[in-house]
């Protein structure tokens, strides 16, 4: 378990472990707010999540799409594309020994801009914050990329 | 190459590579059962997936929307909105040093927990079996970071 | 620091380090490239994206669906699907001490038939072009799965 130990107490990777935790626990809550206006609109997928809440007839009521609960699906959605470069790349960087003033940089620059999104796609703000938002975390992950490429590559 | 055997020793860690290529494995078979399900329905979602089936006056057809393929579409992508957190929450957990009965038990009811989801989901079974087995999955990976920002948050 | 510095040291996990960080740029792509056939075609998702285009009265025409736009979609949810996988399992497997020139093949191999998979979605090619790059990224996955639970199997 010794190195264990060492890794944990390696300070980029802490930092990563801390970011990458919480903007997988925001993505999470994703799934809690389209279950909740699925609830609140009565608007659901599936026929057999509805069916504590009426007949058969009324089926096409109840398997409507329903814009808020679409904006909440894209919002997750974007997340995933996101998040899961961000965690892949982000991860092997922290390992590639980084400064980690430049690492903590990137990692509070991708959480920021992720939250920064959620809030700016449900509220929703005009563009281009919804943008912005996306490109800093786009660009953050790139340089991540970009740095790991240019001292790492082994192909 | 001496700390790699030595973190392959560690056993949580063995354990979470198990499991974890258990679940993703069993995801991967959701695009199998999607391409089934096309085939069988003859249901497609690009005009080059029917080319071999007939005519392009048939193409209103062909592309249709159908209900059995959309249902195992939705329970592909939920398991990517869940496994996705498990992954990346998982691994930085079991690189923290947990105890090995309490990680073992995370991991197994996770992946339980999932198995038994995409079972009530293409059967599929009447509600809350669907969302209780969402909600052990969730709750499970929501402990993991609770765990992880408790021992080690450093911001 | 030491063990770190082993750790990129070690040829297949650099290996893997390179590859990992090229499929996953690629995948960032699709997201540029949704956003600018969605500008080029004028197509979109959310109210407020077309509000620098013109009027509410002309929403019916912005926010159709557009066959374009939903192919690169559809490739980049195929990719996402696919590269998680990928990710944890080739993650778990450089890591379990796999032979070289073996774990050079399969990262080579997946990469590979990711980028032709796209080129064939997006061009599009005729079929079976885009199955058999799913199939092998599959294969390649799936055969990764295999050696690391064989070997290391804890439950």
């Amino acid at each position: 378990m010794a190195h264990l130990n060492q890794l944990l107490e390696n300070e980029v990777f802490m930092a990563f472990t801390s970011y990458a935790t919480i903007i997988l626990t925001k993505m999470m809550f994703m799934s809690t707010a389209t279950a909740f206006y699925r609830l609140k609109r009565k608007v659901f997928a599936n026929p057999e999540d509805y069916a504590a809440f009426g007949k058969e007839e009324n089926a096409k009521k109840y398997l409507q799409t329903d814009d808020r609960v679409e904006r909440v699906r894209r919002a997750h959605l974007n997340d995933l594309e996101n998040i899961v470069p961000f965690l892949g790349i982000g991860l092997l960087y922290s390992l590639s020994g980084p400064d980690l003033s430049t690492a903590l940089l990137h990692f509070r620059l991708f959480v920021g801009a992720r939250i920064y999104h959620t809030i700016a796609y449900l509220t929703p703000f005009p563009q281009p914050n919804r943008g912005l938002a996306f490109f800093v975390g786009f660009g953050v992950t790139f340089s991540m990329a970009y740095r790991l490429l240019k001292s790492r590559l082994y192909l």
